[in-house]
């Protein structure tokens, strides 16, 4: 479970470079991008990288297509989430300039349920570590964080002061590292609990963000129920023309 | 208006084969993909097109990263969102191998009001194409359309059977092509209008997406809000260590 650590690849700091270009503005929305042999020059690259690190710009939802035409710039305010950020609620609290704190309601080391055992890949009633907590950007409630998991990840959450440490840091320094996610997506209303602990009425809808996260091996380390206060909080994404869209939408009828 | 056709690039090419034979499981979950190396060899390529490929899919959430160690198939039988899907309802609920049907309740030449004006870059009151539209998956409602169109893309919608005709199948016949598309995602409780046409009850929880379609030169053509009935349809993605997600999280607090 540790990682190989690699420098980065010529297209990733050509769009390390990018990136940055944009979120400190020096390119503007609207803003042309170099021409490829502009930036082909300036990154003393080949076509190949630039063309990639574009591609990953576009990926992003930071520029709009090419289609042989110059790539703009597009008009978004939004940090794109980095995969850490995924499981961290601290990295967009702060990127919003808010402060973020936690209030822990549970860490346990305990039996899965059925439900929880099956997403794990374990059988009923294996022990696993649960913790319930809830997120708060400038002291509002803005999140409620239900979150499971396998013991290997789990062992090393028991020890952790929740309320002031990130448990995705942690694991990472400890050797723990996932290597893809899964979300779903959907809303729901707020029951009692979630409304005592979010400060809102019961009814009042929430938006439901289930996470799985696993290793390289397509292990489950993580079973994770989010619910998002929905006044308080929106997802959003930016999609290009020729670029596929990693959001699917499922059909349950 | 009108799009440059041009051929697919190599990377694209790649892609779309090892694309296909994931989505034929060809390439199944959990299995490795070949080297790069191998690749490179049967596409009779150089590595930066197998490499810009090999991004793509994971982009897409399809493989996993590669960290030094051969990518593998991830478990995901949902097929990737294509960026024309992401205005047409149609191709999402046949992808599920479901019955796609359409009750229009209005198409209607109107003046804007202030916010869909705001969100057009129009002045208030100016003319607009609306659009409100029931979508069905094998004859249960799934989700409710409410459109608006700047005159440039509504003049085409004005004259549709958009019971039976794709609007956005139409508008890109006609050369009215959208770039990007931005989307932001929340959750609202139904109202009696929502209750009524998804035939659920008022309060039930709905995923609400809201669209904006612009064109390469970022001028919005369409806005538009898509409450679909949460038990009846989720969203998903799935996302890979060393790719930032397009999703971002937002607070309003």
């Amino acid at each position: 479970m540790t990682t190989t650590v690699r420098p980065p690849q010529q297209y990733e700091a050509i769009a390390a470079h990018l990136r940055e270009a944009i979120r400190t503005k020096e390119l503007a929305a609207g803003d042309m991008l170099p021409s490829e042999a502009e930036l082909c020059d300036r990154f003393k690259s080949s076509r190949g990288p630039v063309r990639q690190a574009m591609a990953t710009l576009r990926s992003e939802g930071l520029i709009s297509s090419g289609r042989g035409r110059r790539s703009i710039v597009l008009d978004s305010s939004y940090a794109t989430e980095t995969f850490e950020s995924i499981l961290s609620a601290t990295a967009w609290i702060e990127s919003h300039g808010m402060k973020p704190s936690s209030g822990t309601q549970l860490v346990a080391r305990q039996p899965a349920s059925a439900e929880i055992a099956s997403e794990l890949g374990l059988n009923e009633n294996a022990t696993i570590v649960a913790v319930e907590r809830v997120r708060l950007a400038d002291d509002v409630p803005v999140l409620v964080e239900r979150m499971n998991f396998r013991m290997e990840a789990g062992r090393h959450v028991l020890g952790l002061d929740t309320d002031t440490e990130s448990i995705h840091a942690h694991l990472s320094e400890v050797g723990v590292d996932f290597n893809n996610i899964s979300r779903t997506i959907s809303a729901i209303v707020a029951d009692e609990e979630d409304a005592r602990l979010l400060k809102i009425n019961v009814g009042d809808p929430l938006i439901q963000v289930t996470i799985k996260g696993r290793t390289q091996a397509s292990v489950p380390l993580e079973f994770s129920d989010f619910r998002y206060a929905a006044g308080r909080v929106s997802l959003g994404l930016n999609n290009m023309r020729g670029n596929p869209s990693p959001l699917w939408v499922e059909a349950h009828v």
